[in-house]
């Protein structure tokens, strides 16, 4: 348990909390008050360390990403489901205007999306959000986007898959979420750069 | 007050509040008791409503923003300022290995990036997180999306020059933050469409 907690940076009583949430799996048991933890405990802890601390996500999301990990059953479940597990913020409905332009976008792209997909609402409500402050998306920006994901996800999606369900689904979580704070970075990088360009 | 409540959506406590903590600049007096507001005041709300709703932001950081879009002098200044005054979450400093690997993208990109830019430290700390959970990114990936925002960062920034200093920095504030939602929804519905394609 000291090991565990030296090498994955936590305190032991944040790793017994874990272990009473369920968060983390027991050790096996070598006598009464000693337990041994292996590699899987340890990347077990740091995943955590990294949805709470790097993407913010509170442990009751973090529990319910962890559980959709452990019951995928194939590896487009288990993007499936990391996709699912990790809704946006903000709770107003989308509106029926911006579910529409959703729509229209999916069409001009050739994409699709399953049922029970939360993407569209996700992202018609960030158009809402841009309509209330006046400064509305246009939709060569919102094609633009599309255009550009299209050859990134085909590599980000070709990265997840690791062989068995449970390192897949590990490893969608990982490129869903912790590669955010990436996309993010590059993005303000590249808008520095031509800013500074324009601005000269 | 009222009407400036039932516009916003906000309640009259809350936009007291605002006012109180000079986040929303006084209204024009109007006798002892009253006081006009106008659509600049109106539009205002909207912003703080935004960024503290759809991009999460704590109060005291939406003061900064406010205080940047404020004082900027030039439109380039207006992005820059809009872009050091959102940090990214996350305290531990980059390490040097990251920030060397983000020096080198710079370098195949062509890109430099101004003194007191955030972004070369919060694109390692990025980085970091990935090593941590043993999924680093590969360069391969990371000039992808530099490539995929290229042209994209030439739109959005085209579309942030408003005009005047104000509304422009305003404008660099929504497209920056306000945006990123958009850009996250819109990579998981491509990534969703990929992921599908290849589970069949």
């Amino acid at each position: 348990m000291a090991e565990l907690a030296s090498r994955s940076g936590l305190t032991v009583a944040t790793i017994k909390y874990y272990l009473r949430e369920g968060l983390l799996p027991p050790g096996e048991a070598v006598g009464a008050t000693r337990a041994r933890y292996d590699d899987s405990h340890l990347r077990r802890l740091r995943l955590i360390r990294a949805l709470t601390d790097v993407a913010g996500l509170r442990l009751e999301v973090v529990r319910e990403v962890l559980d959709g990990i452990g019951r995928a059953g194939s590896w487009h479940e288990a993007v499936g489901s990391a996709h699912t597990r990790l809704p946006f913020p903000g709770t107003r409905p989308a509106s029926e205007t911006s579910l529409a332009r959703v729509e229209a976008m999916l069409d001009r792209t050739g994409w699709s999306l399953g049922h029970g997909s939360p993407h569209a609402e996700a992202l018609g409500r960030a158009l809402d959000a841009l309509d209330d402050v006046q400064h509305p998306l246009s939709d060569d920006l919102l094609d633009a986007y599309a255009e550009a994901w299209q050859p990134v996800a085909e590599l980000e999606v070709a990265g997840v898959d690791a062989g068995d369900v449970e390192s897949s689904a590990e490893a969608a979580v990982v490129g869903t979420l912790l590669l955010e704070p990436v996309v993010l970075a590059v993005r303000r990088i590249a808008q520095e750069n031509v800013s500074r360009e324009r601005g000269r």
